[in-house]
């Protein structure tokens, strides 16, 4: 796992955290949270918290009593055990696009398929570069609805080795995903005590849960499995029209639904995430990679911090652009860079995503992972002592010479420098004669070469015949 | 002028700092620099310092001393008063592309022209963003080469009203720039008194001053006009293959050429420059914009600040990709946000850059445009005071509604987010309706109609046929 050892970028003053505190500590206890579960109320109630209808109007002390029962810190299991990760602290996980319903391959834009699905996640398993494939690469819209969540399970089991996202968008998907995962680990006791998926619970801001979302909560929470947190605030719409609005709504949210994972379960695994962008008031569409959500970043990190808990940035490589163009890269970059700064430790998102989020492109891909290594070779502190002056090659070269045959820069050309993925430093004349390929046409071959790569990871037969009973029957109980 | 108030991102530890300076300083005192020009030799010599054929070495304490003669921060002087600027400091000075033999215009690449340079200058003029036009936003082939700085002066006197770059491709170019300056701003001795165009000095690196540039260096310095002292490190090709020898290297050679600066004048203003990229050792060609570039800006700043002088960030949005595309945005936003990051004063190559700077790219200069300005409103603190909270709005929407009709949204919604100038966050349908145009050939539409909005700004009819006398005189001197 990437563990970022760099300084943490903060831009809140011990006043601006105050005045954030104020916020959220008035909106839980003033304005309070519905939950649409009465699970969630229940418990809520029995602890204490004043319940009115849906909505829980919740004592910020008593809030940041149970989120001190979460670990700050925990392991990400997986069934091949080199694979497994830390998720806090300096650790830094990252997580190919999640969800798209579409796919964009060269210049074709279509429906995602279960084809997409297995290929972005083999994808996900070449590349180390990925801690995890996550559970929802693209939503794969050829296969039934309601046992979709079977096949991708299956598909996360047996294409990689890596710990996995849960289906969460339904009670069933979530149980059948801790049920085959109960398979695979050696039962609940074993799963609760090393847990190997987690489930991303979305609030349905502004101040809502909603029931599926809660399903899924109460059920990996009581499993042990860890919860990421998310409220999904484009300010505008879905928060006021305003950064410090946001942070304040974002950290109610997510500690109101932290809280709740406690209560379930004390010292269940959370993340508190974060999902801040904006709302383009010219066309009404969310925009992503601007100036608003590279703040939102420094911000929610430093609050995150403040609150002890791991902290999920929003993403990775976010764009409004339509094609991985200029603007894709740099919007990309541009919340990347400061999901660094501000010290992320589970970054969803990283490769693929591209037209807010409606479309997982293949050649994005291989983009943002060349900007993922470029990163991480970037937040890796620099060694400063007397032999990395290379004050020999110095005494070599003297005045006006070059440093190419240096005694010093032969024996380490070969790894001094980050070697690219893509990109290219070809002179325009060799660029021409190869094709005159922009970057993004470069990426298809990338990212073609790499499945070629794919070898399936080792699993034993009788367990993989196990799971796929387990899917099999399942898929018939379902109707599917 | 754009004041970067946000801190500084810090990456050296006060040991590393002290190895670095201990680096310099040996460089300096052990192999010295060479100064290609008897005068510098001369002022060296008599200010005691130890002189051995074209050699210097220089003592570091001496070094320190001249440089503490320099003033941390000046102002750069525009005919007209409200285009003056300071450089050091808070501020951040931005400057289009300077140097390319190249244009880029579309899918044409092709020489550059005087009327790309004119172009490429009306462009800065027209968009507040660039504090200056700089001197040479391309090399304009189709004019004579020894008369050609007399045009791109007039140019730049007479299409723009902004401060700028004097010619220093020989002693010529610079006494002609001079003699023009004295023309607009009052003579020798207003000018000195109040510095309107900059040269910038480039050490022949390892270790070297060649003459043309030591001409220059000592007629700007001589006539009170900044110099920016810029070594132009690719490391393992003008320096070992290694960040911290590189950066001992550029403080040691800036350093040296600053000092000579206060030899000739003291008091003179002068930027410490850097230009920290690597070369590519499998294309032997530069690279820019990867992590070692980022890592040089992170310590390039902290060490200019520790001595105390403006600083100049080698640039902007630098890259080696031949065509506007994902890798010219990704390698250039990852030289551009480390320079806010690092606190750089004289941000050169800020808008255009292409092809290892080899291009001036207009489409280009839109994406670096729209990425200067999403920088500049990142790097702008936040608010955060209890308006910002809008406890009203939620009041207001409270569980599960929407932002987008409330009365604080609506109060805001023109002007409450960063609204950008190439960026699409249309949805797929109406974009592909719109002529499906990625963002590359958006951009071009955006530089056209800023071209048509340029006006030339006004300039008193009889100081303009002084100018133009002065270069027809010079042109029919040099014999073109």
């Amino acid at each position: 796992v990437f563990l970022n050892r760099m300084s943490r970028y903060e831009v809140l003053s011990e006043d601006a955290m105050a005045t954030i505190e104020r916020g959220w500590r008035r909106l839980l206890e003033e304005i309070g949270v519905a939950f649409n579960h009465p699970e969630a109320l229940r418990l809520f109630r029995a602890a204490g918290q004043i319940v009115e209808g849906e909505v829980v109007r919740l004592d910020p002390d008593f809030v940041l009593e149970q989120v001190a029962k979460a670990p700050s810190e925990f392991t990400l299991h997986a069934r091949n055990p080199e694979r497994s990760f830390p998720i806090g602290g300096d650790a830094m996980v990252f997580i190919p696009v999640q969800g798209p319903p579409f796919v964009r391959e060269g210049d074709v834009r279509r429906e995602a398929t279960f084809d997409d699905y297995t290929r972005f996640t083999k994808l996900a398993q070449v590349y180390d570069d990925f801690d995890t494939a996550g559970g929802l690469v693209v939503e794969p819209n050829d296969v039934p609805l309601d046992s979709r969540h079977l096949d991708m399970q299956l598909a996360l089991l047996t294409l990689t080795d890596k710990p996995y996202g849960g289906s969460q968008v339904s009670l069933t998907g979530a149980l059948d995903s801790l049920a085959m995962a109960e398979i695979v680990f050696g039962g609940p006791e074993a799963l609760a005590r090393e847990p190997a998926l987690y489930a991303i619970i979305n609030a349905n801001s502004p101040l809502v849960y909603d029931s599926r979302m809660l399903d899924s909560l109460l059920a990996y929470s009581a499993a042990g499995q860890p919860s990421v947190i998310t409220p999904f605030l484009l300010m505008g719409a879905m928060s006021p029209a305003s950064i410090p609005a946001a942070l304040v709504q974002q950290t109610a949210e997510a500690l109101a639904g932290a809280a709740l994972t406690q209560l379930v379960r004390p010292g269940a695994p959370v993340v508190l995430g974060s999902f801040l962008s904006h709302t383009d008031m010219q066309s009404g569409s969310p925009g992503f990679g601007g100036p608003e959500s590279a703040i939102g970043l420094f911000c929610s990190g430093q609050i995150a911090r403040r609150l002890g808990l791991p902290w999920r940035a929003g993403g990775g490589a976010l764009t409004s652009s339509q094609v991985p163009d200029a603007q894709a890269a740099y919007e990309g970059l541009n919340t990347m860079l400061p999901a660094f700064l501000a010290g992320a430790n589970f970054v969803m998102h990283t490769a693929g995503w591209l037209e807010s989020g409606l479309v997982s492109s293949y050649e994005k891909f291989v983009v943002d992972l060349e900007i993922v290594r470029t990163l991480r070779e970037e937040f890796t502190p620099l060694e400063v002592d007397e032999a990395s002056l290379a004050y020999g090659a110095h005494q070599e070269v003297g005045h006006g010479g070059h440093f190419l045959g240096a005694a010093h820069t032969l024996e380490r050309f070969r790894d001094c420098f980050y070697r690219p993925l893509l990109s290219s430093t070809e002179n325009f004349e060799r660029w021409a004669r190869n094709g005159g390929k922009d970057s993004a046409a470069r990426a298809t071959a990338v990212w073609r070469a790499a499945l070629e790569r794919y070898e399936q990871p080792p699993m034993d037969a009788a367990l993989r015949q196990q799971l796929e009973e387990f899917v099999t029957r399942r898929r018939s109980e379902l109707g599917d």
